[in-house]
């Protein structure tokens, strides 16, 4: 299944994508489910799976899609987790993966502008494989860890590169509104299999930034999924954002930021492309 | 008005305390605003203080205290931002606040006990002031920063001082499961006037182990609020965790960690004292 998070008409609502159309899985669920977060564990996932090849309520291109999960409890991101780009910022090989966190509103949906904000001309991409939790859990060992994933999507992790770097702590240049997009869709994980056979493209304005397989990831993702849940219970819903590869602007020679009018584009093979615009705001 | 949230056979509620009892606001308004955090902008403020006075529906003994506001949307945390905590830790006066973030997960109320994890011995006290945001906003002046702020209370930013350390990055040794105290209950600011007046103390077994006056932030409470919110709109309920001062068990001489059957407790004045004990877990 494909499964996105959407609005139209005002009214925010999540549903299956079948070909050009959605099935409306709020219309129905709504009730009990507001948003797609808390269907999204086995059994929620098992409820939206006979909907799937019900007649199409909402052609796709008549909405406006929003972050996959637009109310995460948790976002992890991962720093520096592709040799390609642990080569790139000078950084010797961790023992443990880089964890930093953003908050919900800092994301956005596919087609949504993405903002350089007024406060810097720095936004920098980050092309990223995001892993959506199903199964929540405390210290899930890495055997189990892919039963407790829901899907993946695609992510760019924006980054203000001054502000990420005002003190050791990368929160303020991470989490600027509007600077993670998210989508365009989870992909359920049944059709993805082993993860680390995917491969990631980072396009701006046509032109390929970054690329990489995920089976460059320093940490995989079952041994993410088992550190992040030794210190904290994952939820239904957690994003867990794998890190990016190299390539990224700030240490292109020279530094390429992004600027209004650019088209930015995440691609996953088997997933999708998220492509956004970048305004300023 | 001191504000709870709390957990009474089986259901969970928020109230305000008067004398040794509490009115039950969830009972009136649980339907609209299922937790405190929504009835904490002006508005709601409102709606709470014309019942102020009501009989009271439960003891405060009888029921089991929750973190003030259990649901955030953001907790920003504030490092080394005492001058004495600076000191001791041997950083430079940083430019910028340093911000990382909690989640909601990590949190635990008063008299809930805060858990020394499984993963390691390094369980570590920081007392803290925590503001609570009232009305929210984005690109807030310095100058409006405390109209935006609903009320003050008691947070220990408990911390895995091993885990802290796995990267640059803090969020794991911030956000084990049940570190993070947050209590007794928030006081609005309407009686708390200027911040800057109130004292901080932490003390573990009853033997005090920090103490400051909030007078001795490196970046007070107006500049964190225009700091954060000059990225991420601010929402009712987001907690700023101000930072703690000196003398917290890593930088002791021998190093000093809390263990099971340990009580910590943190006291600001005109606020409360909130006391956990610890557990192993």
């Amino acid at each position: 299944m494909k499964l996105v998070s959407f609005r139209k008409d005002g009214r925010s609502a999540y549903g299956i994508v079948e070909g050009e159309g959605i099935v409306d899985a709020h219309a129905r669920f709504g009730g009990d489910h507001p948003t797609l977060r808390s269907l999204l564990d086995p059994n929620g996932l098992k409820v939206l799976a006979a909907l799937a090849g019900a007649s199409q309520d909402v052609a796709l291109a008549s909405v406006e899609l929003l972050p996959v999960v637009p109310d995460p409890q948790n976002i992890f991101c991962i720093g520096v987790n592709y040799m390609s780009h642990l080569i790139e910022t000078g950084r010797p090989k961790p023992d443990h993966p880089m964890v930093f966190l953003r908050v919900a509103s800092s994301q956005l949906g596919h087609l949504q502008p993405m903002v350089r904000p007024d406060e810097s001309e720095q936004l920098d991409f980050e092309g990223e494989l995001a892993v959506v939790i199903g199964k929540g859990g405390r210290r899930i060992a890495k055997a189990d860890a892919l039963d407790h994933v829901a899907g993946y999507a695609c992510y760019n992790d924006g980054s203000i590169r001054d502000w990420q770097k005002h003190t050791t702590q990368f929160a303020p240049g991470k989490n600027f509104d509007r600077t993670g997009a998210f989508g365009p869709w989870l992909v359920t994980s049944d059709e993805i299999g082993d993860p680390s056979t995917l491969n990631i493209w980072t396009r701006l304005n046509g032109e390929v930034m970054q690329q990489a397989p995920l089976s460059d990831l320093v940490f995989d993702i079952p041994t993410l999924i088992a550190y992040l849940s030794s210190f904290a219970t994952l939820s239904p819903g957690d994003v867990i954002v794998t890190g990016t590869t190299g390539g990224v602007g700030a240490f292109r020679t020279p530094q390429l930021w992004m600027k209004p009018g650019d088209v930015v584009e995440i691609e996953v093979d088997r997933i999708g492309v998220l492509r956004n615009p970048i305004v300023q705001g």
